[in-house]
């Protein structure tokens, strides 16, 4: 079982969008996908003249912002890659979290700040997923969970992808790969080839230490040890061409 | 097998929503959610100053008009309805035409007047629905198709309830509901209670005749026959409270 998540940069491109769907679709195995957002949230609150609200340069969910987040990443962005994998004999369907009831989450805290209708996940349910997986359906997941009230919540599409991960990995060997911009964890970040190719939780460590990890990459790392420490039999961090072509180079995660 | 299509007003209305949610949550046996879209796509439309485009009083679906509905249908009014459903404790997923190939179309000809991305429906596939379906998960459907080669289209919902009940009376009995504002068809339209308890091929000729049925009403009538005609086991016309209550009024189509 492989669990692949996109970031916004691919999102964003509609070319690399469409080389990344080509590809995945012709992926061998069960597979599930996840995908970010990338900028078309914020250009849409731009076109609504709707200010992004931020707080320590993380976004506040607040309703309108949620309906904008909902509408673009379920609707918009989900539908067009479903779309897309049809269209490369791959049946996908769409998924947030609501939908099967697969991710359940909850509303942050209001304290010590008030991020809105941000969600944390609580639990992940499988069995609809494997039910589609054995039948040759593949599930595409956008960032939007729910809260088994009715409220549906903002969730960070890395969190989801790693939840998920340690999910199927009860029943599954499951494989995790985040794919993004880089090549994987760079040890001089102007040198593109300069991965670091494992990352133990020692090495981690002293990478944080002498900061070539920081910003960003502390939290994707975080999910990628959660992982790796929930019985995900594999985590990698790279371009998508890792999952397509031998002899690329990324970093693998390791206990 | 029931197939509740809703129409715009309940979803402009959120109190109408969640009460006929509630309903439909518990409702007995296999079913299936269509919805309309409401005023909500021609609000965002409003608000990012995007004029409406209309020829002979219907919508034109350019591209950026395609990824409003995609945006609204799909994403907020889609995943909202499921989360309430969820709350409600049925198991429901959100379906556009392109998941799980579920509803194939094609682009509606470009003459005699180009519509744009409107699609007219070539094939429904019910496979994957009834799997869903016999685990008890209760598909939701937006209007909006594919066409297997990575175009969304925008489709009329009454047309997606006709052609989903007619693709499943092929294997299952069938009964296809229109949900709007008023009881059913009306004899007089300022008699809200002037109901015309049946009609058939022969009754609906006279109505539009003499006027009784016109506009709006003429396609939604002829999704009606069209669903009679190809096997559907019953098809009704009214509101909501047809499906809950016993002597509500309502129009029972017959062949």
């Amino acid at each position: 079982m492989k669990i692949i998540k996109i970031g916004g940069h691919i999102i964003d491109d509609a070319n690399a969008l469409t080389d990344f769907l080509n590809h995945f679709a012709k992926l061998k195995g069960p597979k599930l996908l996840v995908h970010g957002g990338g900028k078309l949230a914020t250009q849409l609150a731009e076109q609504m003249n709707i200010p992004v609200k931020m707080n320590e340069g993380r976004r506040i969910t607040d309703q309108v912002t949620l309906d904008i987040i909902t509408m673009v990443y379920a609707g918009k962005i989900n539908k067009n890659i479903v779309a897309q994998l049809q269209a490369n004999n791959c049946n996908a369907i769409g998924f947030s979290g609501a939908d099967g009831n697969t991710i359940v989450s909850e509303k942050r805290p209001n304290k010590p700040f008030d991020y809105g209708f941000a969600g944390d996940i609580k639990k992940v349910n499988t069995k609809t997923l494997k039910l589609l997986l054995d039948n040759n359906i593949i599930p595409v997941f956008c960032a939007i969970t729910h809260n088994e009230k009715g409220q549906l919540l903002n969730t960070n599409a890395d969190t989801i992808a790693s939840e998920l991960a340690i999910g199927f990995a009860k029943h599954l060997k499951t494989e995790l790969y985040f794919c993004f911009e880089k090549n994987g964890v760079l040890h001089h970040i102007s040198e593109a080839n300069s991965v670091v190719k494992i990352i133990t939780s020692k090495i981690y460590k002293t990478l944080v230490a002498n900061g070539t990890i920081s910003e960003g990459m502390l939290p994707k790392l975080n999910n990628c040890f959660h992982a790796i420490n929930h019985n995900v039999s594999k985590v990698c961090i790279g371009k998508p061409n890792m999952l397509f072509e031998k002899h690329s180079l990324f970093t693998t995660i390791k206990k």
